[in-house]
């Protein structure tokens, strides 16, 4: 089944302890759409500049992403600048120009409208609903938020969330929005707003994922070295959406693999500055680094 | 088999969000020892003063803790004091009174010696090694330590670890003894000094475990509330201790399933101060979080 994606494309200049990467591509959809393509059909909708070369778009065609939702308007595409230091978990924002990004519009092209599964990337909670009034009823949505929305506009976010199956938030994040100390009294305040499942992010301490009375931790893989954390949470949500999409099943021991999947793009996608790594792996790689993650929290019943 | 355990025996006073305690029992030694001794005996040495008091003698005795070891000496026994704000992983000492514990020089008795598993609790690493030169050569030996002995005495420290097969400690002074800000990194330079296994303590993100090439996440058990972490690290460490003992298998996959159980152990102890709920716990209630950690984790192949 296909994935419908609404996110950003952007031009990264990032730093961290290990080199430095300028005006790389970049963007929540960018990496949410090449992690989901190693296992669906992905449609993608977005907008850049018109210094937006034409080799980006002949490279996401190549990993036979649908490119008719993404526009070339007037103006410059999307610019951010960060910096990550020894503490990868944290990324310092040196310059946001959102450009051609400020006056997004999303509209979905006719035949994206039919896409079973749905994932709106981290954009304004008004859009995200904007874009739900524009598809057939889809099997499954999923979304992001950032808090910036969480603190300025908490009532669109609240409204959204009913109509969405899956929330994927980080874990400063989640507390936050529930305006709770605990974890685990957060996730639930959180499902009892709307969505049926919730995967709270931890960076380099993996996910947990809460659904119902039932609670899911998954570990990330220890890398020896991160070297770009940039883009790690939208890899992560491309490879669980791409997965689920793949099998079409959306039961809760399927989102448990789907998780696992996603850990595994992200893994390879922190090895490597923009989408370098990610635009190189091959099924193969995916399957023995998923067998890795059995073999990483294997234990024995007693 | 039996385990002999060298630690603190100690007066803690702990506020926390959920509330104060004052002068309860606390110390690492009694935290491990009253963990392990639902998996085996437990052979204690420790230090106290003439204010300990006699129901706390009979409260070890009757969880079967042989206390030949434990000596009262003229003076107090050792007294902290700390705070936990809402970040529970962050312990913030208010007073330290070392009392009779400045002086400890842990001596052996004849029955202990030939104690199959030993565990140095964090205390100075010169006695440590001490306490390894009276022993008749154990099947396992571990050892915790802390910051205050990595910067004051690393020397001691790195020649104990050259005796020691698992080594377990906090991330934070995992990445300071190595001086290495990946853990991954840090991981192979300390087993490259001498323990066969180290495990990395993460507070609510659980642990990892290294050994050889191998590495093992289990995660923290998800507790809607913390109420007080005092001593979640040595009854981690007597869980973990006490079922390999119990065993006497120091497999790799066993060494995982004790993991486990240390796991199962610190998640009890903190639902209560002190030693409240490590005294009360039964069997069945052990093995059944120990499915909850399986249910946890749980995704199948693909």
């Amino acid at each position: 089944m296909s994935i419908l994606v609404v996110g950003s494309v952007a031009f990264d200049s990032v730093e961290t302890p290990f080199g430095k990467a300028d005006e790389v591509l970049g963007g929540s959809a960018t990496y949410f759409s090449t992690s989901a393509s190693y296992f669906t059909n992905v449609k993608l909708v977005a907008v850049v500049g018109e210094d937006f070369p034409d080799a980006h778009i002949t490279g996401l065609k190549g990993r036979g992403i649908d490119i008719e939702g993404l526009k070339k308007v007037p103006g410059k595409t999307f610019r951010w600048k960060g910096r990550y230091d020894f503490d990868l978990n944290q990324a310092h924002t040196l310059e946001t120009h959102l450009n051609v990004f400020s006056s997004f519009n999303p509209e979905i092209p006719e035949s994206y409208k039919d896409s079973p599964f749905v994932f709106l990337a981290n954009i304004d909670p008004e859009l995200q609903m904007k874009v739900l009034e524009q598809v057939n009823k889809p099997k499954f949505v999923a979304c992001d938020t950032m808090n910036f929305w969480i603190g300025g506009k908490p009532d669109a976010l609240r409204k959204l969330l009913k109509h969405v199956d899956l929330f994927v938030i980080n874990e400063g994040e989640a507390r936050e929005f529930a305006g709770e100390a605990s974890l685990v009294k957060a996730a639930k305040k959180i499902l009892n707003g709307g969505p049926r499942i919730l995967i709270v992010k931890r960076g380099e301490y993996g996910a947990l994922m809460f659904h119902g009375g039932s609670v899911f931790s998954a570990p990330a893989y220890p890398l020896e070295d991160i070297f770009d954390p940039t883009g790690a949470g939208d890899t992560f949500a491309g490879g669980l959406m791409g997965y689920l999409a793949n099998t079409g099943d959306v039961s809760e021991a399927n989102i448990r693999r789907a998780i696992i999947f996603g850990s595994v793009m992200a893994s390879f996608n922190v090895e490597a500055f923009s989408l370098q790594r990610l635009n190189t792996l091959d099924l193969t790689e995916i399957k023995n680094r998923y067998s890795e993650f059995k073999r990483l929290t294997h234990f024995e019943d007693i």
